[in-house]
């Protein structure tokens, strides 16, 4: 066995052709085993294993220097530089995250985990490098899906003008997490059909020089090709052509079922952990094609995750040109409802929270500024989903919340999400985001309403004195059982507020929660900087009024456990408890 | 005289050539007369007469719907749609804005301001009315320098992948601000050179259609070619050749300068107001330029906007390969930034306010979360900057102030500024982004300090006791305004504070003011919202102590009057008084 020698490239290096190729197939086997009991990126990784090889066969890392978009494809570049225990030992695999990690590895020079960035993260160390008189190699290596997102685009522009070594390894396996969306596909077929002769090419027209490699998942072309460009001094495309999920035959057939995935069965290709309970996406999509049945201007959009809304393969070509993926494109996407909706259609982009923040100024300028009624449903904002530093849910409150004339609503269970919903798609006033409840799904049916056109209107779920717990979206829950506790243990009788609306506060009602009030606190499932209960503190801050915020402080926290994070942040109903007893004994 | 005539596009097309002919010259001639006596876009719109006049004589606006990219180009279309008044009538000339606007004229379809965004905006009206089933010619016009952000490359790709009606005119000066920046520029050239015949087309290899016309002065040849594209059924640019400043020989021949401008001598091309005051940018240019001389690692970023940090055509020069333009492309920007300072080398990315929130995402994942040591100058974040709904400065602290890792410092005046750019370019350990004061440059030396690597240190420069006042960045002068109004005429001795970090809070120095303070009042140059001034109202909310918010309400100002706005905010130091005196007495 190879595999296990490996401490270093240099390991590489010293291997023959067959042996390079017996390493592979070893590689291959031990991504297979390790995916199938762990679960992680499939697809991917699987159509880089030669690639890998060839690469730190040819070039010299640490010294040449490789950046992995989105990073989700760096597996076997973890195996080669070090960190093959981590995909050996099963009591290793979570020592290595999912994604190039700078903490882990003199190799990974980024942490990475959004799409289309390894290009222009690349194109600065090519300039340090520059202007220090150095003399490596530096090599992005970025996937055919990745090149519709615009910072990709600006990269290759960028690039296009050095006048320096840069080398590009377009990763092409023809796929996106979905298939490919974008008329730049059109070109890179052309090319994979011409054998890279095509005169329409997107690389050359960007300023590059182009290399072909036709069979990309071949260790011996693959080296040559790189062989051939490596020392370069002028910025370079290197545009293979893979197999995603190369090596397992459901991963080959069904590329995006394949993409990512849960624990499976090697057999059969099962999953091993079975979760029939439909999701809200699911729930979303279904919504969805029910309304497309009925109103032909209702269109769906998402930028290259469809199944965010439950739009699987199925449903995608049931709804048909009432669903459009822009590929990995969120401020195209965002325009695109803007217009849309300027010329009285009805768009619904779904998006994780982790990717509207790729969209901020899309979202002000051209969405909001025009006051166009688009339709945003945000999911897995929240602390209960990704948990990777590189996808938190926890920003887009305090990126959203502020924007001028966007209304974002924060539902606290399924029925009001779907009222939301149906009213934001009804009226023709706002730009309306939702953000998707976090969580366990919660069926309540007691804070339905049909009208949400009364902006920041909060609504009181119960009335009592002294204490007002205000339970923003997910956390309405949290709020309800700190005040049951209050009651039980405590003998308070708390008022409990869902507030429904981020963008703004109820000053009605927060004025009249001070004739019998002495606190209020506030639970939100994000950050507390930017965020929602910074606004209540501040306009109780001329009052008697005590206020307590209860939420995340700012911070990229990694592969944290929920449950030790809540009690970090005192977002148990114990320690909220204790936390306003001690306010309330204080005065 | 035609011109005046003019009410609407139907008006265009009951002219012949030559009619047309002299309504371009007479158009020519009320935009100098214009401009000369107001400021405003010259060179863009200058150049884009003739082009502006086909197209209403080809296309029927507002059924067929034209898209201006930036929209700083669209004097002429103002003038051919119901708006000529207001370029001929000196006393109407503040009567349309310079920007396309929905409310002015249902020949506007979005308030645009920011680049880029054109296609994007105009496939959303093209995908609406094909769900509607509509006929009409939906036309994105872009500028060559609009093509390098990633939104329009975005669109690009999107708009190749459309089965339909989309029709893109590129309009190409061979210009942005100043010259162009990226790879795809190269092919723009040879297109050119070429007539259009170049096989490295970057359209083509988005997937649209394409034609050439060189003569883009020529009504003829622009009817010529917009006639043999109307009611195409495919995505197909239309790039035409124009003259940026054509007809006024200064702006012909020094373009660049020529682009925007304050009023002007019309004879001699002279500014009719001289303002020999250095300004921020030209300061630090100056200083960038001594630390590029000392350090060849330092390295000077521009997305586009070189004059934002004073780095006019001749020390761009000087700086040589340690001056980078991406064109505009923010989201590149930052991801370089990123790399270059994780590769060892020192970059200043100089960017204004408004143009920032193009990279959130960026500024989050590819520098944050990698904690890489750029240096990011933030100039024009600021009420008193750039009044147009479409440029506010109003929003950059609740974008950045909310982002982990992040130290975002206000400085209070020009030392203080220049002391903690020279910290920031020292240190290795933290993104660095400074918010430059808005309004007049104030000298004052008594706020320098040297290092600021203790994190969220607040600075008191007066020791009082009662109320203490948090004057941010520009507002330090109006907190110590504030001050001295409040001893003279109220008798109280207020602690003033110059907070420095808007990224955190000093917790310690405002747990000492409970001492002997009972209000605390905070200042800021920005929105309240997710702003600095919420989170002292939130650290206070479970003390006795009472907290005023004074900044901006979150809306799109439009074309303000700076003392007007200031008083509807309570922005003024009588009102702040008058508000403070108010809660003193109420406890």
């Amino acid at each position: 066995m190879y595999a296990e020698k490996i401490k270093s490239p240099a390991d590489v290096k010293r291997l023959n052709e067959s042996e390079l190729t017996t390493l592979a197939q070893e590689m291959r086997n031990a991504l297979l085993t390790k995916l199938s009991n762990h679960g992680g990126h499939i697809g991917p990784n699987l159509g880089m294993v030669e690639a890998t090889i060839a690469l730190h066969y040819v070039f010299n890392s640490p010294t040449d220097k490789m950046v992995y978009d989105v990073s989700h494809q760096s597996y076997s570049h973890k195996m080669l530089t070090g960190r093959m225990f981590a995909f050996l030992d099963p009591n290793e695999y979570d020592s290595v995250t999912g994604y190039t990690n700078i903490i882990e590895s003199e190799h990974d020079f980024f942490n990475v985990g959004h799409t289309s960035t390894s290009v222009s993260l690349a194109c600065g160390l090519a300039k340090a490098r520059d202007l220090k008189g150095e003399k490596d190699n530096i090599i992005a290596i970025i996937g055919d899906g990745s090149l519709s997102g615009g910072e990709a685009l600006e990269g290759l522009s960028n690039a296009g003008a050095m006048d320096t070594n840069m080398i590009i390894v377009v990763n092409d396996n023809e796929m996106s997490i979905a298939e490919n969306h974008g008329g730049l596909y059109k070109s890179l077929k052309t090319l994979r059909e011409s054998n890279g002769t095509s005169s329409n090419n997107l690389f050359k027209a960007m300023g590059l020089d182009y290399v072909y490699a036709e069979n990309g998942n071949d260790i011996q072309t693959l080296i040559e090709a790189f062989n051939s460009i490596k020392d370069t001094t002028h910025p370079t495309v290197v545009h293979i052509h893979t197999l995603k999920g190369k090596g397992y035959a459901p991963a080959e057939k069904d590329k995006e079922s394949w993409h990512w995935g849960m624990p499976f069965d090697l057999e059969t290709g099962k999953p091993k952990f079975e979760d029939s309970t439909p999701d809200y996406g699911e729930l979303t999509a279904e919504f969805l094609l029910k309304k497309m049945e009925k109103d032909p201007k209702v269109v769906a959009i998402t930028s290259g995750t469809p199944t965010v809304m439950g739009f699987y393969p199925e449903l995608r070509k049931k709804a048909g040109k009432q669903f459009v993926d822009v590929g990995i494109a969120e401020e195209h996407a965002i325009a695109l409802a803007s217009g849309i909706a300027a010329n009285g259609a009805t768009p619904v982009y779904g998006v994780y929270s982790t990717f509207i923040q790729r969209t901020y100024d899309q979202l002000s300028q051209d969405l909001c500024l025009n006051n166009n009624p688009a339709v945003i449903p945000v999911f897995m904002g929240t602390l209960m989903g990704m948990n990777d530093m590189t996808h938190l849910g926890f920003f887009d409150m305090a990126i959203l919340g502020n924007i001028p004339n966007l209304v974002y609503l924060a539902p606290t269970c399924k029925n009001e999400y779907f009222s939301m919903l149906d009213w934001a798609m009804t009226q023709k006033k706002h730009p309306v985001a939702i953000r998707v409840p976090g969580g366990p799904m919660i069926e309540g049916d007691s804070h339905q309403d049909t009208d949400y056109s009364e902006l920041n209107k909060f609504k009181t779920t119960h009335n009592g004195s002294e204490i007002a717990i205000l339970g923003l979206g997910a956390f309405f829950s949290l709020a309800e059982s700190v005040a049951e506790k209050l009651k039980s243990e405590k003998g308070i009788n708390a008022t409990v507020i869902n507030p429904r609306y981020i963008t703004g506060i109820d000053t009605e009602l927060l004025e009249e929660l001070k004739s019998n009030h002495k606190l209020v606190i506030t639970l939100e499932d994000g950050i507390l900087n930017g965020g929602f209960g910074e606004k209540i503190a501040s306009f109780y801050g001329d009052s008697n009024m005590k206020v307590l915020n209860f939420g995340l402080k700012k911070e990229f926290a990694d592969r944290y456990n929920v449950q030790e994070l809540l009690e970090e942040n005192h977002l148990t109903d114990n320690q909220i408890i204790e936390d306003a007893i001690k306010v309330l004994n204080q005065n």
